[in-house]
């Protein structure tokens, strides 16, 4: 285990610098050196926050947030430092305002250290960034730079995004919680648009309690962790239309539900409604649809500046037609409402967080299988950690829960996670 | 009646200039010749492209959109002209990229001409755009120079946006057509956002036909206006529950409504749901939630720069509770889904465009009453021109459909157009 794994408890941070301005200030000025030491070696970060401006920034901050860091997926704008969405196109980019979510955390309490690497276009082109856990292995994507900025203990909370598998992935690869909330809960105004059907932001912290106070913060929902009413009921799918998990992460899902089991848990098996297998390729339909229109500047002007890999995405997406496209979000809207009333009888879903560990190499961020038709149904997902593969590494368990049902689904995984904690 | 008010039908040019190309060349020129000659004193543009690039672009153009000049509204990015968003906070602001809608228009084969006129950040603050028609009257807003644009024959279509009645409101008071969507219909990302639940891509043009094509060449719906089934039937409110049109307004509808049964239409009194009361308070607090978020940046950083009118409301907007913002949002939902049954029985309504003709005066873009909560409400709406008020001024009639059936409601607002002329 590398010494650059060291996730902080925000809510502990919070406890430890109630009525103690120094000692925030000093815990943030640890956090620049931090990053500096380290980050030649990690690189998370793709921009760092001015120290002096970041000192000031903290001192008249207010909020529930109470003057914790925070890193930024360099995929959403903020005026003050270069937003280069992963891209050489706009390597020298300063947006001219801020995205949404960059002015709610400044508006909740928090201060940005600075901007994390993003896959280009938060598509599947692989960052530098190593995993803080494992030096040579992958830190996921696309929000590689958030996950490995909360695992390395550069900033408590980091924001990211998920379009497809981009917040569960990393999240589960660093050993952080993994927050992709309900389909339209956060704004994403001012983050580089893939698909607008999609795009999500997500949420990274130590822990689950973590993640949800400050979803909480952000979003003005009630979904500060809370007792369960009762025993809480897990879906465990017998199989996955995309896939099986490997050994490895099926062996890490038994662990967990036995247990919660243990706990108290009820776990029963669940299979999927043939429409699931269907939704994967809706995912595809849509997301290329909607990507040649939104990347459709760059894709028009900037194409030799684009990945090989990007380009010919693209160059496959022109080809998906406008009826496609309508009948795949025919299928996906049907889908989500299915889904409301295939949760009867279930609190949330037990599935793993990804296929495996982080794979070794930085060639590849990794698969986002068992993230995609989440995405798609727009339900709330969360990567819990705590967990350890074969190899050693961290591994997630996702716990998913229905639409709109955030606070619910983040009690299910603090459930889940304080479970495994004791075991 | 100005000789400012020279509106072009597009499907008339693209007929002229087929296998022509020195004639769609020649009329490029002729456009901006008029817009040099005019603008001066219209004030719909707030930036004009290079002639030369233009004719250079005119020349590479495939598509439906045949060669025609388009201005897009200045709450569109567009990465070779200043876009202020009307405001003075980016003055000097030039986008790193396209809207999505610009893209779209250069890809169907139209170019871009220049920007229009826009309130600040497409709210309520009035423009310096004059009414072609009448030199001493607002031409509406927010979208007063595209509306003007089209109606001075600027360009045969221009694209411009509704949150609330940005788009219908300075269609009926330039006598063009103006068209707003389904909501979704067209991408928004690019387009400076207000409220992302109600923010739409509007179209303008001289006739209803024309707008259908532009639509269908950007949507890749198939909208091109076709003959209607059979005899169409007309929902009529019997009363507004956001006021009454003025007299004149409403002897414009009784006017219509003579024609197009004269022609074989059904026309039956129409009775609004409660719930159709409440969603114009839905729309207030869901657009006031959102755009405390969206202008978050502006709010919070240059707030100076606002005008007291859209910082008033914004201080008003900092009040509004996210639980209010949630309970307003569900309501919504479920009128949504309400009208679509309620629908049943009538093919499309029709009701005053404004609540009369353009008033006089530059202080004020009029009132959006009749439009706000079909904005909320998703559904497609068509301001039909060709009446005249009693002030002899233009004055529109409003078709509205039920979401999702854009090609209907075009059709259905093309045979009130072509019944108008005919009577």
């Amino acid at each position: 285990m590398s010494d650059l794994y060291q996730p902080h408890s925000a809510l502990e941070l919070l406890r430890r610098f109630e009525g103690n301005v120094e000692a925030r200030r000093h815990y943030l000025h640890e956090r620049f050196e931090r990053i500096r030491e380290f980050d030649v070696q990690l690189r998370a970060m793709t921009a760092l926050a001015e120290l002096d401006a970041t000192t000031q920034a903290l001192d008249s901050v207010r909020g529930p947030l109470g003057g914790l860091p925070v890193a930024i997926k360099d995929i959403f704008d903020t005026h003050d430092l270069v937003t280069a969405y992963g891209s050489p196109i706009y390597a020298d980019h300063r947006p001219a305002s801020d995205a949404a979510i960059v002015t709610l955390l400044r508006r909740q309490g928090a201060v940005s250290i600075g901007k994390t690497a993003t896959s280009e276009f938060a598509y599947m082109a692989p960052t530098p960034t190593r995993n803080p856990w494992a030096l040579n292995c992958t830190a996921g994507g696309s929000s590689s730079g958030s996950a490995a900025a909360v695992a390395a203990g550069y900033a408590p909370f980091a924001i990211g995004s998920q379009t497809a598998g981009s917040t569960i992935r990393p999240a589960s690869f660093c050993g952080v919680a993994g927050y992709k909330p309900t389909f339209g809960l956060l704004p994403t105004l001012g983050m580089k648009c893939f698909s607008w059907s999609f795009d999500t932001v997500g949420l990274f912290a130590s822990c689950v309690r973590d993640v949800a106070h400050l979803a909480q913060a952000l979003s003005g929902h009630r979904l500060a962790v809370s007792d369960l009413p009762g025993k809480p009921v897990f879906g465990l799918p017998d199989s996955y239309p995309w896939g099986s998990p490997s050994a490895n992460a099926a062996s890490v899902v038994d662990h967990a539900v036995h247990a919660i089991e243990a706990a108290g848990a009820v776990v029963t098996s669940v299979e999927f409604a043939p429409w699931m297998t269907e939704m994967t390729g809706a995912h595809a339909t849509i997301q290329s649809y909607e990507s040649f229109q939104s990347l459709g500047f760059e894709y028009d002007h900037r194409r030799e500046q684009l990945t090989p890999m990007l380009r010919d995405f693209l160059n496959r997406a022109a080809n998906v037609s406008t009826d496609a496209y309508i009948d795949a979000c025919a299928n996906a809207e049907a889908a989500k409402a299915a889904l409301l009333t295939w949760f009867d009888g279930i609190d949330g879903l037990l599935t793993p967080s990804a296929p495996d560990e982080a794979p070794e190499g930085l060639t590849s961020t990794g698969d986002p299988a068992f993230s995609r038709n989440w995405t798609l149904l727009g339900a709330p997902c969360v990567s819990v950690p705590g967990l350890r593969g074969e190899r050693g590494g961290p591994i997630g368990v996702q716990v998913i829960g229905r639409r709109g049902e955030d606070a619910a689904t983040l009690a299910l995984a603090a459930f889940v996670e304080e479970t495994l904690k004791k075991a």
